[in-house]
């Protein structure tokens, strides 16, 4: 069993870094805050007696070294940055909880034929960066450095220049590194686990996602004087797309979510109608067609209540996955792990993406979740307890030992 | 006549400062654009033989003496500040244009009985510190000092704490002086006289307003985890109100217009469902019993519509004027300028909010308005041409002089 003390006082101790305003965290990708969680972490691994590398887009890479000269690797690990108002866990556990496993493996001076290493993916939640998982993304070939490099804050500043700016431009080719598995622990950040009562989630699958970025081009034009026939209303258009968004994700139901989180009006000022509305749509389903279809729809509805409103319209899909199939061989692993260690237990399917959906596409990968409190996720009040917490990384650490071959 | 050539160079000199990024200007209300414009417009008045006074509002008076000690001034004005993404003539034109009038009176050795106060209103686009007409309101005594001064930016400042960073703190009581008239010379904003063909619009009402700042508390959640029925939505809160606000101002057609120009999203983050949403409604109409019916149906219908979706809700009514109606001897006199010097006119109902509006509390107030392109305003391609320019000016000259009495 792994240390379910070390590993909550190495939570807290990283959600000192970069502190929100309400109990969680804004440690977002490429801040000086995310600069500091870095070095903590490569501090802690450098204890552990492992050797840390980094690649081009910033990934750390803390390597456990095995027996066997030959072996491939087997990776463990999320990522540490987090939302704007993001909780403790959301990542990190999955990061400290690799750590713990190398420590826990030291304590027992265990040896495995395939290292181990532990990984901090860059820039997983696309908050400021969009899109999410981009590291992942790059190293399993899905998008090229220069397309990440180029990707913008909200302040116009690019990935490529924050990177260097905090001094974690690492020199490792991305992907150049072959993985004999992937293994990553994460809160559920839904609500299924705590319902059923179930301390593990084995993960089986996780459903795909588009980000569709909406532009309206409404006329500027001052709320008082221009007569209602007058008006190019943008930001009427984008209130009958959530709704149209709405329904599109109700029609599709059960296994359809869809919703809005970031909007921007042009000038944003009480007395102009907007010239600019921006805002993001996010969908997501389980399954491949409906997600298609899904977008489809929402791409066939939105241009016509735009045309209604004389409202112009362009859309850029700036976010995707498709739906991912965990590898059935680390799913048993981990299923077995829960059963052994006594834990109760069931399948379910990951509601957000995570780098082990990118990491699918070139090894055999798959996931542990545990419980989060009311299925809270993306809130400064996620909370997750301590015996959670150290059940997972038990599943963890015998899933991942089992597949290392001692 | 005035003259029209100096009075564009003054406007095309003024643009100069705080320029937009479009051709129009940012000079929003005590940024260091606005203290450099107010520096340029005192330098122009004090050349022009006035004595420059500022109150403690930063509202700025340059006083053309009269012949007569008892007299009470005549005040013409409007104001420098702009919009965000604002136009060159908004508020610009009044101001200078009245300049123009002491101008081309000192030309011509035209002496009055009453004083001319050439007014520089502070914050009147209330885009930066809400409400609008915020000086005159004060000025007015609709709103106290200390309310004003508490008025914050989207970044915390306050309107006391910029007045004096910018160093245009007066020392004059807000208030304290006593109109004989109040004229102001604006653009339409609107369409009407450009559609009419009239040069000169003779101002008789100007509607009321009701600025209704909503905010929304859903529950922070994560977009792709979180399940339809679990959602507190407060996105799609919004855009049901922004639809029922747009049926509201629909209904009451004609006369009446409502809409949203401001939105704010927390965190406004791509995956996560917004846990609050802050937004303005802007109702207006020349009618004081609609205006208030049309207030009170939003009021009704907001909180059913966020009931249903489980969004926490307030509301704040943060501006607020009643229709007005313009002093009737004053307007005839615009009317009979207008038909004097042989421009085109005709009544016209002011669909913006004016600092004429405040003034109109406290001494007989008119307005003079001409035409502009489109009806654009509160947009940096606001344009107006020379000759309407010109004309307005020409007309506020001969009611100016009328009501002052050679
Ligand atoms: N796990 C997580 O919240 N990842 C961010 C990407 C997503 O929105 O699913
Ligand atoms: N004239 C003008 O645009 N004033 C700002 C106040 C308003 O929104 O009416």
């Amino acid at each position: 069993r792994i240390n379910g003390d070390r590993l909550w006082d190495a939570l807290m101790e990283m959600a000192k870094i970069g502190p929100g305003i309400a109990g969680g965290n804004n440690r977002q990708t490429l801040t000086d805050a995310d600069a500091e969680g870095r070095s903590l972490f490569r501090t802690w691994c450098e204890d552990a007696g492992m050797k840390v590398g980094v690649d081009k887009m910033g990934t750390m890479f803390a390597t456990r070294a095995g027996t066997d000269p030959d072996a491939l690797p087997i990776y463990v690990g999320s990522h540490l940055d987090t939302q704007p108002t993001g909780g403790k866990y959301d990542g990190v556990l999955g990061v400290l909880g690799a750590l713990e496993v190398v420590r826990t493996m030291n304590d027992l001076g265990i040896k495995t034929k395939h290292p181990i290493v532990v990984t901090n993916w860059a820039n997983e939640e696309g908050a400021r960066f969009a899109p999410a998982m981009l590291a992942s993304g790059v190293f399993a070939g899905m998008h090229t450095l220069d397309y990440a490099y180029g990707r913008k804050d909200p302040d116009g500043k690019t990935y490529g220049e924050e990177l260097k700016r905090i001094g974690w431009l690492g020199d490792e080719e991305v992907g150049a590194r072959k993985m004999h598995a992937y293994f990553e622990y994460h809160i559920e950040q839904g609500p299924i686990l705590e319902a059923e009562e179930k301390t593990i989630g084995v993960v089986t699958h996780c459903q795909g996602l588009w980000w569709l970025e909406f532009t309206l081009t409404g006329k500027e034009a001052h709320t008082g004087s221009t007569p209602m026939n007058m008006r190019v209303n943008a930001g009427l258009a984008m209130s009958r797309i959530i709704e149209m968004v709405q329904g599109v994700a109700m029609e599709n139901q059960p296994g359809a979510v869809g919703g809005v989180g970031q909007v921007s009006f042009s000038p944003n000022s009480r007395n102009v109608l907007p010239g600019k509305v921006v805002f993001t749509v996010d969908i997501r389903t389980p399954d491949k067609d409906k997600l298609d279809r899904m977008r489809a729809k929402i791409e066939a509805e939105a241009p016509k209540i735009c045309d209604a409103l004389g409202v112009g319209y362009s859309v850029e899909a700036i976010g995707h996955f498709e739906p991912v199939t965990f590898d059935p061989k680390l799913v048993t692993a981990v299923r077995n792990a829960a059963e052994r260690l006594g834990y109760s237990h069931m399948n379910i399917i990951s509601g957000a993406g995570h780098d082990a959906c990118w990491a699918a596409k070139v090894a055999p990968a798959t996931m542990v979740m545990c419980p989060c409190v009311g299925g809270l996720s993306h809130n400064e009040a996620e909370e997750i307890s301590k015996e959670w917490a150290a059940a997972g990384a038990d599943v963890l650490f015998h899933a991942v030992v089992e597949t290392a071959e001692i």
